[in-house]
């Protein structure tokens, strides 16, 4: 089977390299960005085009979800079978005459951090069963965690996984302004940053939480509030501390 | 030197067990709880009492804050160090006629959750040059990752670990109750949680930050508020969303 990867993003960066050290036959990276085309046809050493779209078996469009649509339209193939990587979008946001289908990487991708991809959650979802089985056979071939989930889950996976990636690596941030706004290396938070994401895979994060908030300890509470004097940090610090608070009185 | 450590929470729990680790010279385990006091007993092979507290060369308050102040009144003893392990809280907080030290642990403890004690960060803060000698002393039998900083770093770091751990461990909460509603295996998300805190040893948290916020895709914003259905988690999802935007606006 052939395919070809279209985008040159963090997605389509990852998919490449994926599909490359699994022993898929990626024929093309096509986009519309030839610097970065052109480096991530150096890195994989696969043939890039921003003109032509190579006849494949199989797209992959790895592009951010408003250009999904129009890139769609692209692909003036009827036997063929394409797929995007969106956690939102329905099969049905591609337009053309081809077989559809979602093909969902779950990580946080960004080009400058190599991945072992052999844990890499894929998620996929075909209108036709045997589609289905190709793109979870396509899927194996890279990871040992794939599965096929609806739409609605999906959604409602990327949903929460803005909560456990996205939102939490801005958590991270935000320590990180606190240190060096007062002179304390970021490094000596690494441990605790470290077993806080280790400890759920012992304890739910329910039985996890630990700190002010959790005790409902009004005077560590209200003394933390008079060290901030940012108001966007302030505004997250009170509505993350209400959101524990009023979790653990159901 | 001969030690004793107040409480029997989860900071107690874990400073007994480390200082017995390091062959430092627990001699008792003092506090109100007898049920957990005795747990800890046994746990650590130690005595303890709830009514009577041994002499010894230095005691360790590790209650909550609010209890700090009156547990310190108990040490009759005026040639001994007494800390407390609290990130707020001053020296001062201390009310007694002994040396009077701060003795900051940062970690997320929980009493069913094992921890390595050898990364474990310790901030020691005494009134007397000698004291701090003793105390780093002490913590580096515990840790190889110890220093000194002063109340107004050590309120700060405390802060920050508040963002980097609780409010971080209360996002993966949320995440599962995502999870949990849509039948979705909270495990598929583990791959990711463990990246996303594994990249910023390598990335700064500011550079790998994704997701829609950083990127502003409006599309993606409204999409997924529209399927929060629950106010207090589209509070924090609107909260974050804005930190994050503004902290890229920057």
């Amino acid at each position: 089977m052939t395919t070809v990867i279209i985008g040159s993003g963090n997605v389509a960066w990852h998919m490449a390299k994926a599909f490359k050290q699994a022993g898929i036959e990626l024929v093309q990276v096509f986009g519309r960005n030839e610097k970065e085309l052109h480096k991530l046809s150096q890195e994989v050493g696969v043939a890039y085009s921003t003109q032509e779209l190579t006849r494949a078996d199989f797209y992959l469009i790895c592009t951010s979800d408003k250009a999904i649509h129009e890139v769609s339209k692209l692909i003036n193939y009827e036997n063929v079978l394409v797929a995007h990587t969106s956690g939102s979008l329905s099969r049905e946001a591609l337009e053309g005459s081809y077989r559809k289908a979602s093909f969902y990487p779950l990580q946080t991708f960004s080009k400058a951090r190599a991945l072992d991809y052999s844990r890499l959650p894929f998620f996929v979802d075909a209108g036709w069963e045997a589609d289905n089985i190709l793109l979870m056979n396509l899927a194996k071939k890279i990871s040992n965690n794939v599965a096929q989930i609806n739409h609605h889950q999906r959604k409602q996976m990327h949903l929460s996984a803005v909560f456990a990636c996205n939102f939490v690596n801005h958590l991270y941030a935000r320590a990180q302004q606190i240190c060096q706004h007062n002179d304390i290396p970021f490094d000596f938070l690494l441990p605790l940053i470290e077993e806080t994401a280790d400890k759920i895979k012992t304890l739910s994060p329910m039985e996890a939480q630990t700190g002010p908030a959790v005790r409902n300890d009004q005077n560590v509470i209200e003394f933390q509030e008079s060290l901030i004097s940012n108001s966007e940090l302030l505004k997250v610090y009170k509505t993350l501390t209400e959101s524990i608070i009023k979790m653990y009185e159901l």
